[in-house]
């Protein structure tokens, strides 16, 4: 008969010690888009391969012109393999005086009557996630002697920073890399109580634009009223990026983009996402987004553009009468459908030179461009996976799109030719990217409990 | 017979001597703008104070409730008595890696044959043009045995930081710092070859912005097309400030401002500043000024506004897909003629909450509200001025406006009813405020022996 029942208790009755690895691993400040934290994040990654290693798995770091990699195998012939994706990497913290504890000292808090949550920089993303696969083997193993599934893992160090190079990295792996089907825990659930598993992502473009004018900051006073002022220019292109219903202005931008299905509309309506629960929240009233759209749908199946940073002049304390020389922004784009990230790349740097006179220049930094992605809704991993997380939650399992993109999906589709499974337990309210992010503990637990039970059910 | 003669020979043979005790004086950081560098803006005030003892000034520090004020006095009884005004605090260096020499290293280059000029942070703005002033005191002193005018000297440490002390400081003295005429140098020849003194002051109101969304910073992917995003939003408000005619929209903001006479364009017709010789020499090819004025206009005698900076969300090293709670800029109006700067600080702020819906706030800052200020271009200190000018140069010297501020003329006028002689050697190409600021020798040492001649001119 089925070990399940030891295995889930044996994680209830283990869930401190959980937590305290979990912990001792979040200290770790891994922020790979800051080079001051490169030799933390070769820290984090050789804490999860040792801990692999502990687990019967031939763990290894595998090097990249980046961030190490996190490899591990524990194969098992003649049963079905997968291959499970994460990442170890975390964002940075700033702005930090708007944390309310050390981002790298995780804490347990009851933010609510019997809601506790652990805090820190990556305790859901993606830290936290991921443990709730690896606490499943470990007392899958402790119970078992084994694992249902021969499994392969792959942490990357560089998620946060454009996995600029885990393309490279799969492809020159693809051997050893090959399985069944893969699986990511870096989505979230519908809510607290409704798991969710992620059936389609939006894909990225990230771009840096600085634009130039004169050839050295100016004194206003001198040159105000004649100069050109490349803050005032790009703020120019900024505000020109959306119309006044919302729609992104660059040209060829919505090609490739499908409307939705009057089911796939229907489905969203019977959801009932409303403003006020969902930018509640975070303290604002009304959506931003394309008119005549459900909110589900702007957040989930429509592309969209934001400005993720802006800076130029002077912007320390007090006043300094400059006409800088050039400003800059990092300006990303969510991609759906068949969107061309390549084409969207060039059309935006089109789109802003075309805006600029002969004696004023732009450059381009050009930081991720990745597709959008869709993962089958009907295979049998996603049929046995869907039953395991209504049966540990006790709620039909919904199968949403992400606003987010996870670009490894897309790499594993195009270069070892295998689907994904997303499954994660996330929450809006998680703060991931934001100070304070914390994970709960109920999404911690039963996210462990609902791994043992997929583990279980692909293995049958 | 006239010692002239004899103190301009002092001041050329001692020229090395007094770029010795200029560099030294340079070498002070005094950064008013940031508190870092006060205990520095002190000193500096202090080696000011000690050489103007040694001139036989009864010299003190003014405490203020920000940087101390230096206060000397040389009284004349029975002569003409004149107040002098500088200032001894400079601007902050960054961005410290465009320039080619430490800031408060100065340095002696020659950039062009026969051409030298001294290099560091202040070396225009203001301290080599206060020391203008001060050697050519020095070497009346050493030859005549005195002035031919009583002196006092009111050299201030928060100009650069909107001179909000000031004010209050001159009401309190104006027993002490009563004259028959102030003079000002800080501010600029018409070219290299050509004396100016300027007749006409912009003024200033410069105010910080925030505008605030969320009520924490969001992840894109999460919250992406539908949350509102400060930098959009402010970034759409900063495009909107000027119309396609270059005209500012703020509502009122023209109340005030007169157009030029007939004689008044004639002599600027005459000058025959182009695009070419102001904008190209600093990269530019093109006037964004309003349509259908004269460049000279634009810059001179028309009220501008422009972002002096801008900031928001990651601007870091690499990507973060972030949308910020909150953006600001600090946006600085320059203005002229009957302008009131405070019903146009609070136009800006109600044009900017016009435009923000009841989920976005703003808030702002009021760093400096100044109105414009015209000089009387007839009294005889300034044509004993310009004649003496002429005839050190031997070039005409011209009366021009400035587009800059120096909100004390307005103080002395209003506080002590006193008119301003605003003369001053600063060239365009002087990179105030900027990297590698720069002052010409030649402005050095004829400023220098201007001054000697100015002073002899107003006691006789």
């Amino acid at each position: 008969m089925s070990k399940l029942p030891a295995v889930l208790s044996r994680l209830d009755a283990d869930l401190d010690a959980s937590l305290a690895r979990l912990s001792s691993w979040l200290e770790i400040p891994s922020i790979s888009t800051d080079s001051a934290y490169w030799p933390d994040s070769r820290r984090a990654a050789e804490w999860l391969r040792a801990d692999l290693e502990s687990l019967g798995f031939k763990a290894s770091l595998g090097e990249t012109p980046g961030q190490p990699v996190v490899l591990a195998h524990r194969p098992k012939p003649g049963a079905p393999h997968v291959l499970f994706y994460g990442h170890y990497d975390v964002q940075p913290v700033d702005p930090l005086n708007l944390w309310d504890t050390e981002p790298f000292k995780p804490v347990v808090k009851e933010i609510a009557p019997g809601r506790k949550v652990i805090v820190a920089r990556g305790a859901c993303d993606d830290k936290g996630q991921v443990m709730t696969f690896v606490e499943a083997m470990r007392a899958t193993i402790a119970e078992t002697g084994d694992l249902p599934v021969g499994v392969t893992i792959l942490v990357e160090g560089e998620e946060e920073s454009g996995s600029v190079n885990l393309p490279a990295f799969v492809r020159e792996n693809a051997e050893a890399l090959k399985a069944d089907i893969a699986l990511v825990c870096d989505t979230g659930m519908w809510d607290r109580d409704t798991p969710a598993i992620t059936a389609s992502l939006r894909g990225m473009v990230y771009q840096e634009v600085t634009i130039k004018c004169a050839d050295r900051d100016l004194h206003s006073g001198l040159f105000g009223g004649a100069a050109a002022n490349p803050v005032h220019v790009l703020s120019r292109i900024i505000a020109s990026l959306h119309d006044e219903t919302g729609r992104i202005t660059v040209p060829g931008f919505y090609e490739g983009v499908e409307e939705p299905s009057n089911s796939q509309k229907a489905d969203w309506a019977d959801l009932g996402l409303t403003e006020e629960e969902f930018l509640g929240q975070i303290g604002l009233k009304h959506s931003i987004g394309e008119k005549g759209r459900m909110l589900i749908e702007q957040i989930q199946s429509r592309p969209t553009c934001d400005v993720n940073g802006i800076w130029g002049g002077y912007t320390g304390e007090g006043t300094k009468t400059v006409i800088a020389a050039k400003a800059s922004a990092k300006v990303s784009f969510r991609l759906v459908g068949k969107q061309d990230p390549d084409k969207i790349a060039a059309a935006f740097q089109a789109y802003v030179r075309a805006q600029l006179p002969d004696d004023i220049s732009a450059e381009f930094i050009v930081y991720s461009a990745s597709p959008a992605i869709a993962v089958p809704a009907d295979s049998p991993a996603l049929t046995k996976a869907r039953a395991a997380l209504t049966e540990e939650w006790g709620r039909k399992a919904v199968t949403i799109g992400s606003g987010g993109s996870v670009p490894v999906v897309g790499d594993f589709k195009r270069l070892l030719g295998m689907d994904t499974l997303l499954v994660g337990f996330g929450l809006d309210d998680d703060r991931v990217h934001s100070p304070n992010e914390k994970y709960d503990l109920s999404s911690f637990h039963k996210g462990q409990r609902s791994w043992a039970r997929i583990l279980q059910a692909l293995g049958s």
